[in-house]
């Protein structure tokens, strides 16, 4: 999967950084597109990415604040206006619809595509064949979430060149030996294929936090997740104002990294008074979590099938 | 007075043409900023201008479409995170309050400045010592308007060099010539103040419209306006889909143009059907209306005293 970073900055829109939205893309999925929030302005930035806005499937508001949600309704009619006809889920906290509702009909705007728009609750959100996500409430001045989604086990790779050995072609039978099945050959051999496969690979999890302060239970949530992606609004020179405003510092968010045995994390939300020189804050990162990855507009990160985070 | 365009784009925002936008800035009183429209990503364009959310004073959003209205709780919510404590004056469609108190609502967004939302009306809008603005409804699937302002005549030069050959020495005195008033001197002499003046400088008139069908009272609307900013969707190509969707082509635009006997004819809302190649575009208006100017996104005009336009 690849994460595109088309908004990285906090509160106000910058030359810089643009306000909050990022999009995960699932490659194994025929591009399949979830958006996690959307700023004013997401739009613009997709016209600047490889994506488009027909892949799009899922969207996750993660709070109502202004810098995560006011480029929504363009975002919905634009893609309505390209000719996307396939079905958006919206999950965000309760108030989306009203704000979605208002801002459609105001503007007139009729999607020729399905809408649906779901509250996000605590817990198990929706599994399918490729995911489970699991939702977290964090502390922020509105209703703020954390999206955790870990893709479903895949069987490990089949042993054909041992299989052949012992006279089983490739077909339907593979198939089956794939699924850990046992199956009897036409000569009466039984084989049985967990014997001839390697170990299943491990889903991937991947935890994605809306504005918060420090909350406890993130610990549990986001435990060995293969990737972490959390606002660090600040550097620990506004560590009381981070806390007072319901945000992170970078020593906040490295420190529940570490806590939680994450094995990759990525830092957004930068605060504009780093504007003019990132220095201090790169530093900052670079001494709290060596290795961590701060976002930027624009960024692709590419996370590899053994989970390494991959810059394109 | 300076015209800056952050958005000349139809329908959706493409990388060449934002969507609506146009700043207007009184540069004798203070740089104050009025806004005609104000498309997603308005506040972004303005970032790249010279102009300042601070200076914004009144906005006129012409009808309530998303392409010129989507950038509005941002651009509100930003101008207060700046510090901007002055009163905007929001004028538009019924629906605009709906709009914006819903949108600023669920964003939990509190501006620390007076926001005056008043419906646009046909007739006189107001009325202030510098200018009056009137309205007039257009054609457009949705309620669209047009806003007229005329600046107030000034008072023509005092004959400064004439008074002090009279031996009127500069002081109060003057102050009372330049009304047109007559004065009497400690000698006895009495002075016409219209006799030492040149003639009033006629105020100027500028004329913007919002999407539209053409209209037959746009003609009496606009006559002899200095200054008329209309929308040319398209070229003639596409006249029928045009007028079916309430639109304008440079044909129509130019032909009022020239029945209203208008000094300068200013194009926008350009289609993004012609994004890969404008010189069609072009050369129409250059064939219809020779001299008119084709507003590109943070294009810069400056309309002198002496009514001429002049490319900055």
């Amino acid at each position: 999967m690849e994460f595109h970073f088309l908004g990285t900055g906090a509160g106000v829109p910058a030359k810089q950084r643009n306000v909050s939205s990022l999009a995960i893309r699932f490659l194994q999925n025929k591009g399949e597109v979830w958006l996690f929030d959307c700023g004013e302005a997401t739009q613009h930035q997709l016209l600047r990415s490889p994506l488009t806005l027909t892949s799009i499937s899922t969207i996750f508001i993660t709070h109502l604040h202004g810098d995560h949600l006011l480029g929504l309704p363009g975002l919905l009619s634009s893609r309505s206006f390209q000719g996307a006809k396939t079905t958006v889920t919206l999950y965000g906290p309760v108030g989306l619809k009203e704000f979605v509702d208002v801002t459609l009909r105001t503007t007139k705007t009729q999607l020729r595509y399905d809408l649906i728009i779901e509250e996000l609750k605590p817990g198990l959100l929706f599994k399918t064949k490729q995911h489970d996500v699991h939702v977290l409430p964090l502390s922020h001045p509105v209703s703020s979430f954390a999206i955790r989604f870990t893709e479903a086990d895949q069987p490990g790779r089949l042993h054909a060149e041992k299989l052949k050995e012992l006279g089983v072609a490739p077909g339907p039978l593979y198939a089956q030996l794939k699924l850990g099945k046992s199956v009897t050959l036409s000569n009466g051999q039984v084989i049985d294929g967990t014997a001839y496969m390697d170990e299943p690979i491990r889903g991937r999890t991947i935890v994605v936090a809306g504005d918060t302060a420090p909350v406890e239970a993130m610990k549990e949530f986001a435990f060995q997740a293969d990737v972490l992606v959390h606002e660090a609004t600040f550097a620990s020179d506004q560590q009381e104002q981070a806390h007072d405003f319901g945000h992170s510092t970078i020593a906040d968010a490295s420190s529940l990294a570490k806590s939680a045995e994450v094995k990759q994390l990525i830092l957004t939300h930068v605060s504009s008074r780093y504007a003019k020189d990132e220095t201090v804050y790169y530093a900052e990162v670079e001494q709290c979590f060596p290795g961590a990855f701060v976002a930027r507009d624009m960024s692709i990160l590419k996370l590899s099938k053994a989970s390494e985070l991959i810059h394109v």
